[in-house]
């Protein structure tokens, strides 16, 4: 078949960042406008950052461990309350309860609602929200030049994808894919982290600044978003046998350092990230016949990597 | 605990369409805005369509069944051949062979670069690319308000989330969350239908106008969605056990009526459809907090609902 390419060259795209830093790699600057897994390969140990382990969290599942990193810039009393709770061991036991197309997963206490509920031993029970915060210098923005339907501004702030309004004077966290919420009640302060959900689908931007976000997933998003849908409304799972088993949440600070997952985040506040932004704005790979020219806020990928051993 | 409403309540929010139309519906025309359960609930029968058998397929699997929605308006020499491979059973007894997360899923012949490819007998083994059409008066178009950072226009033409560009004359069907587009390699003609491949994460817009769209997933979304990670590069397989069989694809119209999934698709060029998009665009419901205010192409729900019977 003359007009086939081989079958791992006909793909769409390559989005897997490993691979594509397998393809060949400028080792001396370039006049020719680099890819993003050439900006990668080119990028400097500083490029990159350690995740805070007192802000990191280690969902342990049957299949395997999530990794979040919570984000304290935004939602510092959700993201100490979540942290509590997993302190005091609440989510060890509990169970994914919840898993809706094109919408989130959600865990939590499958009985909350009954008189069986799992006590709340040191955290606290209700919070105010956190929905979005103020504009500041200690909050550094870098801003996306493409636009946005849902915000006047967007970009990334403390490594998370983020928005602002500088009329009110207002930031927050964007619900892109792998974005970690703090499910709530009908009215602002019901949410204190004993539900919490993720992101699986196509960005529901909707929920910005309406429900309170305190992370995102930084590895193993697949052990989350490949559960079976649950059957029930709104994706619940109808029977206690579908519920996925939570063996433990660690904060990684308290999980030996020998059983870390020690990961590099690429920064977002540098002139790699800016080159890295550019390069999936514009798209230099051979298979892209139209180069784009734009990029949304939920589609700039924010690698992560194997951290180099000491 | 007070603060904390039944865990049915404490969702982020309503989407499944068939959640929401179990709330109170007014029943005579009212004043207040309806929310978008409510529009649902109050439309006509006219205000849906039944998809032509003649363009719709199933892609049968072992968990059950894929509808998928043919796209002739936008990609009438893809649906053609699609059909034609189809028709000639190519598609029966191969395989997914990829799931990259938050990307795409993709089936297709495992053996395709080899000397064991499948053969292809009637369809064609080479189409010119369809990636974009003329505007025209045979495509009329539902404009969004709300912009995009992708393309100039955005909307639904034929029932499907598309875009154009009327500086170039172009239309286009944009890269949503369940899209269905045909696999090339790094030349525009090099796909024919052999390989397919579905949306299932956050709608990866750049690939509009670098590759063909031909339909999309109308239901059963979530048997693609859920499928197991690939952890070979760009989430192949990495052995042939991993690989997802397929039982058959078929043409609805030449599956005998009893079998057939009988659905009908809200229309996207009623006044109807309007006040949906409007109601989804301005959230009414009590757990919304803040109206939001706008829309991206790729979250309107195209709702979907079985037909009633004759």
């Amino acid at each position: 078949m003359r007009q086939m390419r081989p079958l791992r060259r006909s793909l769409p795209l390559c989005l897997l960042l490993a691979a594509c830093a397998q393809q060949p790699v400028a080792t001396t600057p370039a006049a020719k406008p680099l890819t993003s897994a050439e900006v990668l390969a080119a990028s400097a140990p500083a490029d990159w950052r350690a995740p805070d382990p007192e802000n990191t969290l280690y969902l342990e599942l049957k299949s395997g461990r999530v990794v979040l990193e919570l984000a304290p810039a935004f939602a510092p009393n959700h993201a100490a309350n979540i942290k509590a709770l997993v302190r005091e061991k609440y989510f060890d036991g509990l169970v994914i309860l919840r898993s809706q197309d094109n919408y989130v997963v959600q865990w939590g206490d499958p009985q909350e609602d009954e008189s069986k509920q799992k006590p709340i031993r040191t955290a606290r029970k209700a919070l105010g929200p956190e929905f979005a915060r103020a504009i500041g210098p200690d909050l550094p923005f870098t801003r996306l030049a493409d636009g946005d339907v849902y915000a006047p501004e967007v970009g990334h702030a403390a490594g998370f994808p983020a928005a602002r309004d500088p009329a009110s004077g207002q930031a927050w966290l964007a619900h892109c894919y792998g974005a970690l919420g703090v499910a709530r009640g009908n009215t602002a302060d019901s949410g204190s982290g004993t539900g919490l959900y993720v992101v699986i689908g196509h960005s529901p931007r909707h929920l910005d600044r309406n429900i309170t976000l305190a992370g995102r997933v930084i590895q193993g998003m697949e052990l989350l978003s490949a559960l079976p849908r649950g059957t029930g409304p709104l994706g619940f799972y109808e029977k206690p046998a579908h519920h996925v088993p939570i063996k433990a949440v660690r904060v990684a600070a308290d999980v030996p350092a020998k059983d870390r997952s020690e990961l590099e985040v690429l920064r977002t506040d540098t002139p790699t990230w800016s080159a890295f932004v550019d390069a999936r704005r514009n798209r230099r790979e051979e298979w892209f016949l139209d180069p784009v020219g734009h990029i949304e806020l939920c589609n700039v990928p924010i690698p992560v990597r194997a951290a180099a051993k000491p």
